[in-house]
């Protein structure tokens, strides 16, 4: 089969591998449909993390190719989408909903890696969830950003308590932010609140529910939100960077009493404990738990309620993968779906 | 009137002041009926802190000695415990229920002071609640816990997640970290494991509600801690320190998806983003909104539920406030009262 495989910074290449085959009875065997390149792939192609995740990709649905003897909820010929991260659905960190931290996780990245045409996903019962059958082509984008960016911007929105009657600001315009934004809308929030440049990304921001842009960042965008808010700030901040400035941006845009949900991969921040302790702002993020919220949002897109798929504006072919890691590194992209 | 002055570090003295009266009319001027010290006046104390808040003291019960003309849920001869923070009631964060930071926030450090006889309350209606009657004497001292260690330890307990089927940690064997003690089992918390190396700490800490005590800290604490939690650790962890080896060892000691109640007041403490990010693990904490706890804490303890006055172990006059803060400092006693 062929695989992107990283070989160092900026240097990505699609090249043959070993077909995967079935190692563990829970194991199943997956043929992708569609897989993608995440926003967090950059640091690794960027420098900023070495690459030793070589055989990229996390995120994919695609048909169960073979299952192995435990595997009791999929058979072959199932339509299924995965989480980023390994979750054997049975462990108490599991079944207390936190499966991106089951005591037998692993990253999809790296271990197995998911640009490719094949992959052996372990714990499948505890990973992935079928479908209620096979989706309609137009279906696929949108299913497969469920897999993570969708995934990881609902938990930032329920992270950060978007519902009823709040303000939501979201630091960060990129695929997460802006599922972060179609998830506050879903949740009712009375008004929400985007940090954005970029004329592209704030269209579909406000396509998805968002109510107000700031284009400002830093101390003067924490200005202009608090202008909006009659001085207090949101009620709720969805974090989908991870970088010193994103993460003070978040917390200085919040309310007292205020939720951050952070998703984005934190680099090189340290929040100063004194800030945090007076502004008494709730910190919640991390790896998303993405499993436990794929049977809702699978069924919202089935029902065609929810469209998170517009978020991939480039689509190529998997054997072209270089020029979508270089389209998302140059902002010519938000989001790259690799075609299979 | 008398009242405990900080000159500088160290140097704690009772001076003559003049009395305190009305200037604003939703003011109350109480006698005070009973005050103490508090593990954040060791802050100053030790030089941590500039001895800035020169009128010491914010926890306090009393008797309304006169009222402001706007001042509508109060009356002179009102016996009242308050908060050690004024606020409003009004504004919008103390209608979302974060009166610590309302947008009036007096801290009463410093600004008022009420290691005294007297005191000028701000916002009275607000900051103050009523008792159901004069208290006997022997619950002066829980109501006086009620209006700083009891409410803090209550918060941190709350925003820490505590309740049935939970396992809490308590990183503090302070007048707070025990009072969270007592909070948890109030919650109905499972198991309540608290780190401690003092004996006398530890037998009050089982009285109010712990299952098991560890003696070690840092690292090795967080190991023997994993080890009684099969090895995931705390749902809840009660920080009430606020130093980096303490806030590290709160957020070790957490399991994935588990929270910190943070209240330890934060000092030189920075929190590494990559590692908060991959623990999972929600901090929420800062200074109690105690006011919003009041009319239950004071029910609690007027109905004899809770006896959170135990804390206190050493009563002195106000005039020998000096020797109280010193048997604070040198650990001899766990938290003092003083007698008006």
């Amino acid at each position: 089969m062929r695989a992107a495989i990283m070989h160092a910074p900026g240097d990505v290449r699609v090249e043959e591998r070993e077909d995967p085959r079935i190692i563990d009875p829970a194991d199943a065997v997956i043929r992708l449909a569609a897989t993608c390149i995440c926003g967090s792939d950059l640091w690794p192609y960027r420098g900023a993390d070495s690459p030793d995740h070589q055989h990229m990709g996390h995120e994919y649905v695609g048909v169960v190719e073979e299952v192995g003897d435990e595997v009791s909820t999929l058979e072959v010929g199932d339509f299924v989408v995965g989480s980023f991260v390994i979750s054997c659905g049975q462990c108490e960190i599991c079944r207390e909903g936190h499966p991106s931290r089951c005591v037998h996780a692993v990253f999809v990245d790296g271990a197995i890696g998911t640009q490719a045409e094949k992959a052996r996903i372990p714990f499948a019962d505890g990973t992935l969830v079928k479908t209620p059958g096979v989706p309609d082509p137009e279906l696929i984008p949108s299913l497969l950003a469920a897999s993570d960016v969708l995934g990881t911007g609902w938990f930032a929105a329920d992270a950060a308590g978007a519902g009823p009657g709040r303000i939501v600001a979201v630091v960060g315009d990129g695929a997460v932010g802006l599922m972060g934004v179609l998830a506050a809308r879903r949740m009712s929030a009375e008004r929400i609140i985007v940090f954005s440049r970029h004329p592209e990304r704030q269209a579909l921001a406000r396509e998805y529910g968002a109510t107000d842009i700031v284009e400002s960042r830093g101390e003067e965008g924490v200005a202009a939100l608090k202008e909006l808010t009659g001085g207090l700030g949101a009620h709720s901040t969805i974090e989908a960077v991870g970088t010193q400035e994103s993460m003070m941006q978040a917390i200085r845009s919040t309310r007292p009493g205020g939720s951050v949900g952070f998703v984005g991969v934190s680099h090189d921040v340290q929040i100063p404990g004194d800030e945090l302790f007076f502004s008494a702002v709730h910190l919640h993020g991390g790896p998303a738990p993405v499993r436990r919220y794929l049977p809702e949002l699978i069924d919202l897109i089935w029902r065609r309620e929810i469209d998170p798929g517009k978020v991939f504006d480039l689509a190529l072919p998997l054997a072209e993968a270089a020029e979508g890691y270089a389209a998302m590194d140059e902002r010519r992209a938000t989001k790259v779906l690799l075609t299979l």
